[in-house]
């Protein structure tokens, strides 16, 4: 059995992209068929098209629906690596970034002024995504040429800009009714936001926790003395956002926590300044970097007045918003367009390859642990 | 500019499998051509087909040689990943498997028989390696059912067999001339055997050593402690191979050091045994696995009387050997064959993608990484 599909790289991840109809046409179902393509169960994913990392084991699978309103519809699929299984409940943004791409390399719509615009729907989420694709005089640059951290090569770049995002899993942007709320934890009383675009966050300001934001470094080692009262917060957090209903059944993964500070002159060095210095902690722990989803959520609560991070940020209209990580800048922008809210970031894309994926043998083949000798990762004839 | 190529599995290897003709077509420098196709720089390789570790960064590039003895001649690239660079050095023999099924697939060579012989002849090493591949009644399985250690995934068995392997470094099968010599390190006389064949090694007995091989944990702490000593002998065998003129130049790769004990009752617990119990040091440290060419390297010193190894196995003819290793037992096989000596080791493969590269924009694009805001991995918009 052979099955089309084009593996691209969309922002900082590479996504294998099939055509839903490609896939129907296999007659077989998806959580057995993806895992064996990618080459799961194998934490290598020596047998199959995988990379044998979270960013590199994704799949979107694209259709042409009936509404005429939307040109693609999508769903992303995280594909697991050791395990043979797929986990369907969230979006990547990065993926979504080559949805609009590959709807113009197909010929599914026709490139259109100097910008491309693409609407997407994710079926993930229910999230429309209007996608802009530049196309400089109506057609694709022969060769690409935008840039993006966190990429060395060049690509194509895409806009994506979230359709009236908040809400989406509350149903309100200020799940709580107000802007800001007094959480205790730790013996303390905090001011928090909590707010629901894209994702759940919580976002809680520095300056409370009495952390130094001049440097990151000293900044994280001091979320780290405060780790169990970030989480005491988050959890409580869940529970006033309706996302569970005690703080025991708070969900690891929502609310997302952001620490946020004012930048101050000399913050950034040598390096880019921003509009807001902002620390996430993911699973618990400081991470570099934001999800898309993330930065979506603190777009608008640096719109919202009364939020503290609008505290920070000002409440004076702003297009875009820079918000400094430990990994670099992010900058999201913001615009109104026929009654409708667009928030969204840049990314790049390209296609890598044009492929034919071999399905050789029937599903379900892997052998058993036992029957594989080697422990762990290691064959017992290794590489030259 | 797009590239045809085939993404196959050989052994426990992935490779990218080219025909030197498409790519004489580019009118492109390979050294800079094959980097940019698989993305690097970039220790993710996120814009190209690598994969980001050693075993999933290599290139095979095939011809359809003049000589009527050889039916496809290789070249193996290791292809960099954070820099962009390509190894010529040496051949994998991971990869190597994949020849013979794509001379198949491809129709270069016909299935003949129960078992297809495809004469390849590897361009890096100057090595012929005959393979088989099985092809039951003439033909290659619709539904391939071999299985290796370390690889979950069914393939198609193909045999690789070293034609006359001895000698291709240094000339001779034992370089020194004797099939053991004497040699002093750490205050101690040590009795070692050094050949040449697939890749020169020098074999240390684990009794002489003093280490207890009944469990490969404690051999391993055992050999820890005696590293300096292993180095030591590694680096004068260097100069009597001929492979140094002085201790100090000798390279860390080669030769390598192998340490062999006897084995004994019970020294497997509910696993495999083997004929001999092999711990190799790689780049100075103890490794579980053993390379394809450390594997032929033994195979010839136990068969070749009078040395260390040869004192193990014993005399008597073998048609294969079971070296046992911390990471699994591997067969290797060995046959006269027309007046050749043929040493082998079966691996399995099989075709996972067909596809085109797109290669959009021209060489040497590559942002410099000060333009590449993020730190290390980190892009400041990360995966969702």
């Amino acid at each position: 059995m052979k099955i089309e599909a084009e593996w691209m790289r969309g922002g900082t991840s590479k996504c294998w992209v099939f055509e839903g109809e490609h896939l129907d046409e296999t007659n077989k179902d998806l959580d057995s068929l993806l895992p064996r393509l990618f080459g799961s169960p194998d934490h290598r994913q020596i047998d199959g098209v995988g990379g044998s990392t979270s960013t590199t084991s994704k799949a979107m699978i694209l259709r042409r629906p009936a509404d005429p309103n939307v040109d693609v519809e999508f769903t992303f699929a995280q594909v697991g690596i050791e395990e043979a299984a797929v986990d369907w409940g969230s979006n990547c943004g990065n993926c979504s970034a080559v949805v609009g791409l590959y709807a113009i390399e197909k010929g599914w719509v026709t490139p259109n002024g100097d910008n491309t615009r693409i609407v997407t729907r994710n079926t993930n989420t229910g999230q429309i995504i209007i996608q802009r694709v530049g196309t400089p005089a109506g057609a694709l640059p022969i060769v690409p040429d935008a840039q993006m951290p966190g990429v060395v090569f060049p690509g194509y770049r895409v806009g994506l800009g979230f359709e009236d995002p908040a809400g989406k899993t509350t149903g309100k942007l200020l799940p709580t009714g107000e802007p800001a709320d007094t959480i205790s934890a730790g013996g303390t009383r905090w001011t928090v936001s909590m707010v629901d675009a894209g994702a759940p966050v919580v976002i809680v300001k520095a300056e409370e926790l009495g952390l130094d934001t001049a440097r990151f470094e000293s900044w994280q080692a001091g979320v780290m003395l405060q780790l169990d009262t970030m989480d005491q917060i988050r959890r409580q957090s869940a529970v006033r956002m309706g996302l569970a209903s005690t703080v025991q059944d708070a969900a690891r993964a929502i609310p997302k926590l952001a620490i946020v500070g004012a930048p101050k002159a000399g913050d950034a060095g040598t390096g880019d300044t921003g509009d807001v210095n902002v620390m996430m902690l993911s699973m618990g722990k400081p991470h570099p970097a934001l999800a898309i989803t993330g930065s979506i959520a603190l777009t608008l609560a640096a719109s919202t007045p009364g939020t503290v991070l609008n505290s920070i940020t000002g409440s004076e209209p702003r297009s875009t918003l820079r918000l400094r990580t430990p990994a670099g800048v992010i900058e999201t922008w913001s615009e109104e367009r026929d009654g409708s809210l667009l928030v969204g970031v840049d990314r790049t894309a390209r296609t890598i390859a044009t492929s034919t994926l071999h399905l050789p043998e029937l599903l379900g083949s892997a052998v058993e642990p036992s029957f594989v000798s080697a422990p762990s990762d290691i064959s017992p004839l290794n590489e030259e």
